[in-house]
């Protein structure tokens, strides 16, 4: 059993037509359902409507993977609450962050960069394995389609990742480092670029199944405190 | 010609009588001396005891490597001088990080992680070189000796080195990963781990020579803003 | 269910009495019973003395993990045995060296560089865990002693380690990247410096333990023959 | 000053009119020309038609960095010369690997895998810069234009780049990783995509200035033979 909290920030849907017509109950339940059709995670879901942004330590404390999605609302997130994901995942909580979750506070925090990138409105994007024998290829083909994405473009100022998995191609002339895994304390994060909150992304088979690879791959092995002090010790012998 | 900024706290030496004996004119002259050694360095000092910390945007403009120190004083730097810092790492300015600089709020800024490690008081230290191929090794010995330093052990929680230079062997039974190198934005980052202020580090020959090659590994090759922006880009051509 | 199979050259273990003493049934024997402590583990053993060093891509095609102990006879394995080896590794086996297997054909091949360290004969060692958040930390203190090892020393001439997992202290006065994790292909290859044919290191419990999460570790998640081609594609689409 | 040796297989050009066309003194001339475009190189070249392959001790001793073209005869370079390149590299030589070189014996040796992809004939490229504080992307726009090349596509089976600096879009739907960063022993290495005999690649002036680039980031620091050899070495010191 896994247990998965995806957090939305949940403003698009307010206002949008679109976004709330691709996701008629928020697109955190969107994520959530993808999620759900692996019958061993267990799947709740947080917004910024919630008290303390739904991710008090108790929730925390029994989620394994955070999913996150915002946009426009990365500022509306408290930096308490930001410092309490971040303790979470390194002492071994997983998350994956999606599309424009790259400028998130705790994604850029995790990261120790600013995160830009490059972005236009309007492009069909392929994504490309580049790492066939990584867990969150798996089952996934050489390539395959996103009828309709944002197009998020080089250079996206990250730090060299650990494990690059997918590359996009965009056919208005673009690239993109769309798939990116980090290890930070004892957590693994994933940065995984489709998403867009009017794309139909979400609805793409290797997408959905990416989402589910991806909790895998961030799950932890187990939870520890050990990286968060600085403990005085003894010296362990005296040698002359 | 490199223009190197040697920055200090400059608080041990004001209530530390073996601090003052060491650094009759504070710490940040003792590294700056080290430097100075090199004829096409440029050195100039700041301390917290400057208006604005002594890095103002046009010290910051001027500096190609910034070299840390700091201990007791961490929580009075700034918030908005960490971040001006941190700007020009991404726009390429080099930094040198000493010793107990592992938890000044710049470097667990750059890192993304806590930079937790455990200590203890007295120990001789003997530090390897793994990487001799390294700039940052030109001209050290296979291993040199500390006859004091304080110990730093595992685990240190930073991100996996994108190159690991130097590790640290102790007479009271530690390891330590005593020389890191990252790249962050356009900007170069050497973490080096010696450094106690009461300890006689600073004045080892190879301690110098490795200030002095880490300040030639850390310069930029240019400085550039192009990491800084998240710019709307038209899309590069439509296809079909 | 995962299949191990468990390399020795086995050349020790007939001239030399200590060894035969420490592993009166083959030091692939001393470690497939440590792997057999695990009961989900299904471990068979090969040697140089079966035909084809019991290498076969019959045997192979059923090894999730291989481990490899070798040292006087890293020679006398064929350069085909090595190849087929390799292009197991290349399309999903996991591989445990241990030792002196740091200088065997196959280890070197992966790694693309010599391989060579520094030595000397005996030595107490101590094992740091700098990676505490690795599964193949797991449940492994934060440090833990061997009482006599062979010291093996820095440069070690590998390529910076995907992951690194372990230090090693040794109370002659040298330190050892002890536990190294590299991806190469769709495989994983976990390199652990104990393992001294006359040392008592295979019976050390935390020895055992990160031999059973070494082999979880780099089992495949599949296994694929996709970069093992470099075919002609067609182009994907014309754009003008 | 920087001593350069262009390698070239130089077959295409004595049956294929179109590469003659290009090449009118061998593709290692071409290669050559854009080298000598900066006044602190010297350079020369070899080829297979020379004794040795024109890659001797003497010549590889006075070779700071060595560019290496192939593609149709990686077959007929001796194994003693890729042993012997390999050597120099391991003690600090640079290497520049264009193109269909990917496939030579030497970089598959010293990468650890294939080095397979997939391939078709025509493309137009556009290659971006993902890390533009990378010396190697000095003075190169954000990205630019290759009016025909062949195009290589992912799956690339190298290991994960040390520093990618490059992506390549095609306009016939594929991405790839055109220019990555690799340390080995004392030596550093960087793969270049572009560089099909019969495209133009070799005449846009990115694309030379990338070639003058990798040239000064791979050469090295100092020569050094301390990865070469595996001594016995005294216990620095005896400890209770």
């Amino acid at each position: 059993m896994l247990r998965i909290t995806v957090w939305n920030e949940n403003l698009h849907e307010k206002t949008d037509e679109k976004t709330r017509a691709n996701h008629p109950n928020g697109l955190h339940e969107t994520v959530a359902d993808a999620l759900r059709e692996d019958p061993e995670f267990v799947v709740r879901t947080a917004t910024l409507d919630d008290p303390d942004c739904g991710l008090t330590d108790e929730v925390l404390n029994e989620t394994d993977v955070l999913f996150w999605w915002g946009h426009m609302g990365h500022g509306k997130v408290p930096d308490e609450v930001v410092e309490r994901v971040y303790d979470h995942v390194m002492r071994g909580m997983g998350m994956v962050v999606l599309h424009s979750g790259h400028h998130s506070k705790i994604f850029r925090k995790l990261m120790g960069t600013p995160c830009n990138l490059t972005w236009h409105d309007h492009s069909r994007e392929r994504v490309f394995v580049v790492n066939p024998g990584h867990p969150i290829a798996q089952g996934i083909p050489a390539h395959f389609e996103i009828p309709e994405e944002e197009c998020y473009g080089e250079p996206f100022s990250i730090p060299e990742p650990d494990e690059l998995v997918f590359l996009g191609w965009y056919n208005t002339g673009e690239v993109f480092r769309s798939g990116c895994c980090y290890r930070r304390g004892c957590g693994k994060i994933f940065y995984f670029q489709p998403g867009h909150e009017t794309a139909s992304s979400f609805f793409v088979p290797a997408v959905r199944q990416i989402y589910r690879n991806g909790a895998r791959w961030a799950a932890p092995i187990m939870r520890s405190d050990v990286l968060m002090n600085a403990p005085h010790i003894q010296a362990l012998e005296q040698v002359d």
